[in-house]
């Protein structure tokens, strides 16, 4: 009986990995060039860090995340999202007190939600974001977005729309929190079960509700915009100023509302407008979170990040037509008669290898007639063949198989033919 | 309160993930020049696929797995090793029909164990590993013993030490088996309980087991090595005769037995003979697994394979004293003096960056001073200072932190003299 991957997640073959190294070298590359280092926490942590840094009214920590035991009776969960377990390890160690600030990392790999798996949508999906911590400078929220901005124009995307809202700062939240509920508490019982529970802990992710969406209380409900304090204003202005120096083009949305409870101020999403993309049409979301680091048991600092995934960059370049250039060269096929040949190819493949070029030879006791068929399916660019003839004769027929030509070169030459070819 | 890291896994922090990176990118090139391709499998699999693919005699399938259900009661385990999900994999996707053969992967990524932690032993630990499926040729045991080979050499190590074994066939396996068990059976009492329970299901794991290693009966056991058949024999000879033509040195060693159940004919380990390297010296370890397809529900295919650890690797150039260069260059440093300076030095911060440079700027409003000590503690290679008097005379100051040097440059040439220096 065979074993099946498990439901909801994928494999990357590789026909496709060689997209996603291409993808994830220039995130790195990226970030290099603005600073931002990498980081790698666990697989899993703590629950309750979700619990306190995600949010418990959350969907995630609700419904989607991935809880067991270990055998030392540990409440580990695999992490549903990259932020927390970074702030988690920017509190441990104690990265506040770093002599550069403000604290700048990236991160990319596995994050896991059990989601009803469907078109796009995977259990296991990769997240890369990125993290600053320690700075309240609308210059680096503006930084931060410009930084997604810059990995998908590099990737050569060009149908993208950057959606900005402001959430404001606490008090400007409080005030709209009362608001909502005012709006909302008359008629709650038309809402379903989940949004009723959500009326007093957390009424905004009301706004955000799948199934209420299209009741009339959502349209006309009190816009956080009308409570923003004069703070708060002003520092979305300077985020837009800063947008607007670098030329990234916004939109701005107020009801914007990212799914998850830590954040404030800024608020963005980045979006596909390429046609037939479908329907989830965001990239990339993310936003300000001051106060999380208070929030799981470390000092105030003021932090800024986002996270976008891979497979939906891979979707939208599909959707543009932009093809990635993979580079999966092979210099050279080389050919064995006889198993004194072989050894020659053994020793020839594997001298060119280690002197820097990409080649291959058969490992399956293949006549030529095989072996040259393979030459072609895996695009050599030069058939190297040895049969006894050559190999008492010192000599090797190189074969272009670009334009069809052959030379007879000495085989102690011929590594050097193909570097310099 | 705090939460702190799960016990026995580790952050990886921005002092050391530059290192990762390099060796990562490093095996990826070496795999693209082998023509070994990625694969990415899930991080859970079935537990079933573990307990055939793994062997349920093991350590790891019986003490050491975190298994779980998820939320639709399967019972699901985070991968302890690689090749199991790649193989399923192969399986699944049916890659042995594929028309390039043999199929040839490498795959890279954190794999879970419940040890007891200690010194350099992670519960998550990360695995690089390659899979050759398809062929018998003993000639592709040795590419796969060069790959190995060619990573630590390429990262600068030169102590390392090759050990070599031949496991040999199901026949000789079995003859072998057989007089373990009389050689054994007779004083099995004074062994611990896990041997007796293996005495039948798998003697070879006696020679294994880290409780009884000093039992006399494990000295004088009856080797292998003498219950080869012919055609095992002139196998593991035809390894070691490629191994030869590469140059590549190795020990046989008769006593290697690899933990894992699946291994027939070839079996190697490379290890670290540097001083100081402490008691886990097996950097890298591998062999032949003809029979594991069949085992997980697949067709017959030959296969051998390593994984090597990359916690391992690094601490072998720490005892060889090796220092990686990483990239962390910064090309310059802008400080702003004011807020429309700023809004220029956002601008030319974006715009370096763009241009492919690595910039960095201040985001604390910090005056001149602390940018400047953080222009020295990144080791910015220029120094770009915009004041108010810089701003209406269009020009930067432009500092050389190598030399000390100090030139007028125009705000819009300040970028092409950066790229240029």
């Amino acid at each position: 009986m065979t074993i099946n991957i498990p439901r909801g997640t994928q494999d990357l073959l590789p026909d496709v990995t060689g997209r996603w190294q291409l993808i994830e070298q220039t995130a790195a590359e990226i970030c290099r060039q603005y600073q931002y280092k990498e980081i790698r926490t666990p697989i899993f942590e703590h629950t309750e860090l979700f619990e306190r840094g995600v949010g418990d009214t959350t969907d995630i920590v609700q419904k989607e995340m991935y809880t067991f035991k270990d055998r030392g009776d540990r409440n580990l969960t695999l992490r549903p999202e990259g932020t927390a377990g970074v702030v988690r390890s920017y509190v441990q160690h104690k990265m506040h007190g770093q002599a550069v600030q403000p604290v700048k990392l990236f991160y990319s790999g596995p994050m896991f939600r059990y989601e009803r798996p469907q078109a796009g949508r995977f259990r296991q999906f990769v997240q890369f974001g990125v993290e600053a911590i320690g700075s309240d400078d609308p210059a680096i929220d503006a930084e931060v977005i410009s930084l997604a901005m810059e990995l998908y124009s590099r990737m050569g995307l060009k149908k993208l729309k950057l959606v900005l809202n402001s959430l404001g700062d606490t008090e400007s939240r409080l005030a709209h929190k009362e608001a909502l509920i005012q709006h909302f508490e008359p008629r709650i019982d038309e809402f379903c079960s989940d949004c009723q529970v959500r009326l007093k802990k957390n009424p905004l992710r009301i706004l955000d509700c799948k199934k209420d969406r299209d009741h009339e209380l959502i349209a006309n409900a009190p816009s956080l915009k009308d409570f923003l304090n004069e703070e708060s204003k002003a520092y979305f202005e300077k985020v837009q100023h800063y947008l607007d120096i670098m030329g990234i083009e916004y939109e701005l949305d107020p009801n914007l509302v990212r799914g998850l409870d830590y954040y404030n101020h800024t608020a963005f999403e980045i979006m596909s407008n390429a046609e037939g993309f479908g329907a989830i049409t965001t990239l990339c979301g993310g936003g300000r979170y001051n106060g999380l680091t208070e929030q799981i048991g470390g000092p105030t600092a003021p932090g800024i990040g986002f996270a976008l995934s891979i497979e939906r960059l891979l979707a939208a370049l599909d959707a543009e037509q932009v093809e990635l250039e993979v580079n999966d060269q092979v210099d050279a096929y080389f050919v064995a008669m006889g198993e004194e040949a072989k050894d020659k190819v053994v020793e020839l493949n594997y001298t060119s290898r280690h002197s820097g070029l990409s080649t291959e030879m058969d490992f399956l006791n293949r006549k030529m007639k095989g072996q040259l068929k393979t030459a072609d399916r895996i695009q050599a660019k030069y058939v190297v063949i040895i049969g006894e003839n050559e190999l008492q004769e010192g000599k090797a027929a190189v074969k272009n198989m670009h334009d069809g030509t052959q030379e007879t070169v000495p085989l102690d030459e011929v590594i050097n033919y193909i570097r310099k070819a």
